[in-house]
């Protein structure tokens, strides 16, 4: 890992038992808040898609962060990804299971058909929320080039569930 | 206007009785996902604060995505303003009234004592969210040395509360 990727890992807040006793929350707002830090992993973020994507798509609500970040170096476009409810005429929707719920994505039409879309998000844990996200934007006609995360949780299992997943840290 | 802008401006959708009759919603999902659209309004919202801000502040959930692009394209840092239960360690947090209750928004202690924010969100309507943001800068400690927002809706009155504010865009 370079310098610079090696720095901006380390501003990643680790705060214990959170939001519940015994877990570990990875907190990165401290490294989005330092503009080398943040230019160093968006770089490493997109990097092994370069000039293969037309869009990307972020996941509400902290993959808006990165997604904004990654389509404006880029020169892409950018398709947020919602919770139910928040899209006055969402195009597709897709259900997904938490641990104890469902959930719901939902995009509008906003991707052309046979679109190259980068997925976005910051935390990869159980890889439920990416899953339905991918097939969120192939319902949408769009084609997913990638999965690109900064933070893999590697104990909750999500690249499994995911398969081919980039990742730029680990914990 | 640019005709650069005004074919960014007519990507904005219109859509009538949302989220209740009488309302006109504008949606900017389209306009995001242009990429050419996306890079005239990121410039537009930046370029009078241009060298004037080491951080983009964006307020939850749309403004991620400006204050996102924003950020990359300046240079500069970002901080996520979010909404209340979000952050496992809030260092400041800030009340405000909606037409028929109160919210609150809440911060990270990530800006360095005197660093100088610009503020960004997606579209500015009463005002309430955006002056509550200033105030929760300044509480962190940051220099609010701007407002800028895609889309201002004239009639709601968000310029006599703020007072001054950039906006690329007006309805």
């Amino acid at each position: 890992m370079s310098e610079a990727l090696t720095r901006a890992e380390s501003l990643i807040r680790t705060i214990p038992d959170y939001p519940e006793p015994g877990v570990m929350f990875r907190d990165i707002t401290p490294l989005l808040a330092d503009a080398s830090a943040l230019r160093t992993v968006i770089h490493a973020l997109i990097a092994p898609f370069d000039g293969d994507f037309d869009v990307v798509a972020g996941v509400e609500a902290r993959g808006f962060l990165l997604a904004g970040a990654a389509a404006m170096e880029a020169g892409a476009g950018l398709v947020p990804i919602r919770k139910a409810g928040k899209l006055p005429r969402p195009a597709a929707s897709v259900d997904y299971a938490l641990e104890y719920a469902t959930a719901t994505i939902e995009a509008h039409d906003d991707i052309a058909a046979g679109a190259r879309v980068l997925l976005v998000d910051d935390v990869l844990a159980t890889g439920g929320t990416l899953a339905a996200a991918r097939t969120l934007v192939a319902e949408l006609g769009g084609v997913v080039v990638g999965t690109a995360v900064l933070l893999e949780l590697e104990a909750l299992g999500g690249r499994g569930v995911l398969g081919d997943v980039h990742t730029v840290f680990t914990a």
